[in-house]
């Protein structure tokens, strides 16, 4: 029960990690100094053949399902190339939880045979390599979510998403990093280390499924599902600039997961999601609309019936609506601009948006942190001090045990959200009782933030609560000019607003130049995450300026931390309609990426990195 | 707080709705002796012209849609008539809670008027009189469920369904009576009295929608609307001979309901369904659809997106599956025949039946009860308590105040609910794996039984803990000689086994002739029923034979207590596949009732009374 078990199991865990990565799949040295934008690795290493690179770089499910469909790429062949992506991701920035590299290629060698053999493909997923977040239980290996006491604990049977995406022919290769508890917006944890963002070392690579985030933009995936129950899919897809679909919580199978909760308690609150992140918004409707094909309901009790079909579409004129702010905190100018652009982009296409004024969104803020907290923290407290491991420090500051609501509070919280959301329900409609195909409001009210500076998930988890469908579609980089903004001129909400406009004020308090050098530092001991240094050499550095409650320092030191950072949109769809959600979501991508651009994210990202 | 003070509330009650009721719709006198089958008194009375009891006898929603279209009806003739014949069958089982003829009748009219107008129905609802359970709220009319406390305080505001059925051109009239709590079998309460059953007054007429099934079998509605979360549609579906469907909880809007518990507790636990009951299983095509294309998602937000078309389907070659037995009640043998006999027929006609063997299914029983009991039944009685307002009988020996289930329990209800709801997935495939698509099994393991001798309702509950798709379908009346069959040869498997075979079981302690004179008796007091003489006359007569557990007689006096009700049969499907539910009870009504007997219930019904 000492604090050195927990150590020893990470070192472990660590070294097992390291074995299953190929000798000659290592970044062997790393450079020094490392560049903030570590993507530009990949194409220098010589781990990846030309035809590799070209494989992971160049496409989306959608075109390598086709040509593999078309036997111009085999399974073998692109399972490699993103494995071997994946092993340079993994060394860049410590994105992965779990390795299944070598069965991944017999199993993709297999499809191939199988393809060969029978002239048929089990559909559009069929030999595609897809990353998952550590918390789906693939029989045999862990679901250890960056706990120690959970490690060492192979699952017994496989998630119900796991075998629908194995009987469609897909590729399981690794599982991605998480944070600790599952609760925090960084991805970082005691057993793995800290994911850190690739483009931009210096802000968050997001969480809970920061892993995810990190390996795609990396382009060590090209499809990785994630969970969501406060913002833990589109987060992670904010910051790493990628498209994202957080479906209704009963679209994609959820269960068989370990999400280091207690047992059943989320059917007593709020339910997560399991959602998607993508590098094209068309493999985000390839991927749902698979799932619907194979008939979920039929593996996971909790998932409704209905074909891709069935779930909604957006009008012949589509009217949005657009709601730009929660009441909680106003967004900063970045955020503020790119939604805007957003909304006359739409406009100067011909596409009506109305102004959403909505009330009763500013009351899901508190109502989501109360449901968070239902259980009094008490079942993580227990797991972590099973072995006596700490909180990670931005947990440090805000998770206590507290005594688990009573049936009382429990109901009031109900009748609250019933009450919220029968409200809501007058956000789909427009003064003149026509129809809002679909709103679009900011994913957060700042941008990509600097590590462990991630405010408040106000403008995502709500959209939890209401169990609507919800995506991020990343609109274009952080300028120049986007850094010499005011901030809001509007009053202070409150503490929330407060320190949301930290994150725009400039401090000189601690000179640029050593900030830098604790990131880099940072990153060498966690991008290779020996416990004993995460513990004992990160976290105090973390600790002096992440917290901008205990740091003293809360302004930002630099501006410059959000040039290459994508600023997002979010769009949003009434519960169970995710075709809606995702035509609407087309359109808008059209409209601002052009027509041809279905890539778009992927080829806008390397093409600033080649 | 004394108890007169409910008794007064009751009284002022009774002689509201009394005076509802237009003088020149009385029966006076009622006739003495009562039949036992009340519906013959119908068309003996002069209260109905010709054509109102051809109106309310000769059709089901579908037919009488067809003729308000047609204008060979308008809705102000055909709600005049049920309005008639309610008051009627509320003269004869106290079915009514809430009367509003008056303005139901200016309704058609406008309603009329409207279609003269615009050359325009609303759709298959326009003009049709529907009759709700007494929890919905209509704006200005209590929903007191029988509950004194809750008496005299006007809905502000409409249930969403209520909107929806108004917006669809249904004509509201009346609202029916319920059990005290809603948790009971026989829908009895001391501010309404007791539910009779029309058709043969010795057996109950069910619970807690027993208002509702009483109001149908009279004659005195064609479709009516009930809530379900133990069978309280099915349950007095079966009783009444009549047709239902309790769909998944998400389909049919529930929220706008006084339903007497803590609110926002349903949340925590399992939830209820609205639900129907027709004369027709096409009537329940036509209702079901004409909901979903009311977009009731846009009404509450608990209803699922989806079309009728998007809820499922029956394949071409239908495979049925029947489930003979719970493991907890072994079903008698009138209620084993007839679920026989509709495997013979099916296998007849060509359709494949294979046996369910689902093990998981016996735990259901408890679980649900479980669910039942986590607020501890302390809202009840604090509501009753309020101005001292004691439980039915039938209640008083089983609700207790308790304490109420903590976070843990709840959680691991939930943990018990999961893991048996996907071992129950498998019922779904046959041993080779092919898809059953449809379970039809027994609404409960008894015939309709003696007042106030439901013995459990596991067959029923159960679908509610799953949230499948559950009906009832009536098959034939219980014959002579279902009369003289032997007890279920198998062992007794406890408790619930033995009190079950106890409603087959002969004695000879109390003489029937002395109990039909009781029944006699209680039907004039709670026919008319005088709060006083509910409390003081009938309940001592009800205790001493109803409750097997306190009466000490616990044997039936008579098998002929049976004859003259409905045998019926379960069908189920899976979650959320209402339309596949509707195709296999519609294949199955035509392979028991022939091709032609789309209004079969309803035809064989007043055949037997001409």
């Amino acid at each position: 029960m000492s604090s050195q078990t927990y150590l020893a199991i990470a070192h472990r865990k660590f070294k097992t990690l390291q074995s299953l990565i190929p000798k000659d799949w290592l970044l062997d040295p790393l450079p020094d100094p490392l560049p903030l934008d570590v993507r530009s690795l990949v194409s220098k290493s010589t781990v990846l053949t030309p035809d590799e690179f070209s494989i992971t770089s160049s496409h989306d499910v959608t075109s390598l399902s086709q040509l593999i469909h078309s036997r111009a790429l085999t399974s073998e062949a692109v399972t490699t190339a993103f494995c071997k992506r994946a092993a340079i991701a993994q060394q860049l920035t410590n994105c992965l939880s779990e390795i299944l590299f070598l069965p991944a290629i017999e199993r993709a060698h297999a499809l191939d045979a199988e393809y060969k053999r029978t002239g048929k493909t089990r559909g559009p997923l069929h030999g595609i390599p897809i990353s998952l977040k550590d918390t789906f239980n693939i029989k045999g290996y862990d679901s250890s979510i960056g706990i120690a006491s959970l490690a060492a604990n192979p699952a017994k049977e496989n998630a119900a998403l796991v075998d629908i995406l194995l009987e469609q022919g897909a590729v399981l290769y690794c599982k991605t990093n998480v944070s600790q508890t599952l609760m925090a917006l960084d991805s970082h944890n005691h057993l793995f280390g800290r994911v850190l963002n690739p483009r931009n070392r210096r802000v968050t690579a997001g969480g809970s499924s920061g892993g995810e985030g990190a390996l795609i933009a990396m382009g060590g995936s090209v499809l990785g599902i994630g969970t969501d129950i406060g913002g833990s899919v589109r987060i992670p897809a904010m910051c790493n600039g990628l498209y994202s679909i957080k479906p209704s919580s009963q679209r994609i199978p959820f269960i068989g997961q370990e999400i280091g909760q207690l047992p059943g308690i989320d059917k007593l609150g709020v339910q997560a999601s399991a959602g998607l992140m993508a590098t094209s918004i068309r493999d985000c409707e390839l991927f749902l609309k698979a799932i619907a094909n194979a008939n979920p309901w039929e593996k996971d009790p909790n998932v409704a019936f209905g074909s891709w079909e069935g779930q909604g579409e957006i009008g012949r004129k589509p009217l949005f609506g657009v709601m730009r702010a929660d009441g909680i905190t106003t967004p900063l100018s970045p955020v503020a601009k790119v939604l805007d652009e957003t909304v006359e982009a739409l406009r100067k296409a011909g596409f009506e948006v109305v102004e959403i004024n909505a009330p009763a969104f500013k009351k899901y803020h508190s109502l989501a942190n109360s449901f968070f907290g239902i259980g009094g923290n008490n079942h993580t407290f227990d797991i972590l001090e099973r072995i006596g491991e700490p909180l990670i420090p931005w947990l440090n500051t805000r998770l206590r045990r507290k005594r688990p609501a009573d049936l009382m509070q429990l109901s009031e919280l109900h009748v609250r959200k019933s009450t919220l959301e029968k409200e809501m329900l007058e956000i789909w409609r427009d003064e003149d009782g026509r129809r809002i195909d679909a709103l679009i409001c900011p994913v957060a009210p700042h941008p990509v933030p600097e590590i462990d500076r991630w405010n408040g998930v106000g403008y995502t988890s709500a959209f939890v609560v209401l169990d609507y469908p919800a995506g991020t579609l990343p609109v274009r980089d952080v300028s120049n000019d986007d850094l010499k903004d005011e901030l809001p001129e509007s009053e202070v909400l409150g503490g929330w607003d407060s320190r949301n406009r930290d994150l725009c004020k400039l401090s000189t308090f601690i000179p640029l130049v050593l900030c830098l050098s604790y990131h880099s530092y940072m990153f060498q001991t966690s991008g290779y995450p020996f416990p004993s240094s995460v513990e004992a050499v990160v976290n105090p550095i973390l600790k002096c300026y992440a917290d901008p409650s205990e740091s003293g320092h809360p302004n930002l030191k630099d501006r410059t931390v959000y040039l290459n950072t994508k600023l997002s949109v979010q769009v949003v769809a009434p519960r169970l309609q995710e075709r809606r959600l995702y035509q609407a979501m087309a359109l808008i991508d059209e409209i601002l990426h052009g027509a041809s651009s279905e890539n778009s994210a992927r080829i806008q990202s390397w093409s600033t990195v080649a």
